[in-house]
């Protein structure tokens, strides 16, 4: 974003000149996804523009990694509606340095990570560019009224997250420093190639499971901020029930920061974080153990605005801290 | 496109890379959008991504001129398979020279010219970038099996065009050779605000009154030989028939080329190119009548390959003269 622009408030601006979505668009700006409305059918629309240094830098990326990460990205928009990822379009801009070999390399990435999900590329362009240049659109489906938004979370709703965020960063870390030691592999693994977790998505859309819904792009504490604004409801996280990264004390010692930090505002990890009804949990395990997903609770709705950690007993407002995509 | 890369041979290859669309994709690459297919809706995606100083040039343009041009072009391709455009979410990339004026005026641009067609923005983002980068992706609808794709002309088909084509690329020509005579603002409103034949190309989808269909982006020759490798028949222009631009003498003096060249290899006129059975041509006078649009049956379609002329009763082959955007 440019240095002299307010981003934020010129989004809000630009938000402001367009009218309120009207049929068949159920849902404009403001989600992982728009939705546009067909009879019985449900229609999901999430874009991403991804521009070389500053989204993603060449290298330490090989275009192979940025080609199944790129998808991927996507592919979690559609997942943290709990749709199904239809199709795709990729339009590249490309530098006069960058060789036929490397652009072909791009697409394996996204041709393996893409067809793992059977979502399917229909469409793009490749022109000439400054920087390295990609666009990504994707398409998916889902029932009428199963998209879960992230607007919906109520009081008394329990907080859950799948996986163990935080991974992400460490690998992003561990990348930009060079030469890791192979413990850190896992971590660049998790970083380049998240794991979308699609089957648990359609279960707490089909069964209606969950009540709001976001993937963790920019950390568990950012997402949840979007969650808590969305719905006009207050987030608690409760710091002891947080899954533990178990990191080694060699592991440790070649990291930056504590744990506690990347777990909280780690970005990239494409975990689920989502808001159920209690009553609603013993659902959620179910599915969980249905499609061999992990996740835990890891707080609560209540009422009020903005994220709170508990930690100790003592509930503390949590000190948004963005996470740095590199 | 990289001056080292062949952007042809390279499209094939990934093209090869990734299987036959399979459903809900019922057309993936290699027409004006894709198409998903749901039940009794067809589900249109194009993308463009827009890069400056390769696709367009600030100045002479204006960013409320440019937020125009990108939305409508997309509207086109739309408006090119007879549907309905519905969606659309713009990503854009900022240089830090920007103002927020400019982007503000650019989505003005955006604004007004998708508020006539009733399309609608529900997504985007903004990010920093070195050049000026718009990505635009739209969202169109359609009936089951509604759509005209380019390649279903076959031989026997009248060859027909809307509109005068060539007057974008007059108009292109005025505005970058700088201050043109007055005479010049009629073309070059038609090349920064083109009229998007939607109700037309409703009424020729909804009637099945064409056979085929391809928005004029890259010229007469180009894009009559786009339908003609696809449908795989032979296409042939006849020049008499072409609609002429009326150039005055002092118009064509400040003017590089000849009439003929605007006409048959001029781009981003945005006016439909379609085939039409012979006994369909009546349907498709009324419909033109209904919706007061011109429309100039041009040439046919019969067997072979490639783009022809007939001139002076004999037929010769019409050499690709690639459009030059800028």
């Amino acid at each position: 974003m440019s240095q002299k622009i307010d981003e934020f408030e010129l989004i809000n601006g630009i938000r402001e000149m367009f009218p309120k979505a009207k049929p068949p668009v159920k849902l404009g700006i403001g989600d992982d996804c728009a939705i546009l409305h067909f009879k019985d059918k449900e229609i999901l629309v999430s874009s991403d523009l991804l521009i070389e240094n500053t989204h993603f830098l060449i290298p330490p990326f090989k275009p192979y990694e940025l080609g199944k990460k790129a998808i991927l990205a996507n592919i979690s928009d559609i997942s943290a509606m709990g749709g199904i990822p239809e199709a795709f379009t990729v339009s590249l801009g490309l530098p006069p340095t960058v060789r036929e070999k490397e652009v072909k390399e791009l697409y394996l990435g996204i041709k393996e990570a893409s067809s793992n999900y059977r979502c399917q590329l229909v469409g793009g362009d490749i022109s000439r560019s400054e920087r390295f240049t990609i666009s990504i659109t994707i398409v998916g489906s889902n029932e009428k009224d199963g998209s879960i938004l992230r607007s919906t979370a109520s009081c008394g709703d329990l907080l859950c997250v799948t996986g163990k965020p935080g991974c992400s960063a460490i690998g992003l870390e561990a990348l930009l420093k060079g030469y890791p030691p192979p413990v850190f592999l896992k971590y660049i693994k998790h970083h380049i190639e998240p794991s979308i977790k699609i089957p648990f998505a359609r279960g707490l859309s089909i069964l209606k499971a969950a009540t709001s819904m976001i993937d963790i792009s920019d950390g568990i504490a950012s997402d949840a901020r979007r969650i808590a604004e969305a719905s006009g409801v207050r987030v608690v996280i409760e710091r002891e029930k947080l899954p533990s990264l178990n990191l080694k004390e060699d592991e440790r010692a070649f990291l930056e920061k504590e744990e506690a930090f990347y777990i909280l505002h780690g970005g990239e990890d494409y975990e689920l974080l989502f808001t159920v009804r209690p009553e609603k949990l013993a659902k959620v395990k179910q599915i969980a153990e249905e499609t061999q997903t992990e996740f835990t609770v890891i707080g609560f709705v209540d009422e009020g605005e903005g994220v709170y950690i508990k930690e100790n007993g003592e509930i503390k407002p949590l000190s948004p801290e963005g996470f740095k995509h590199f």
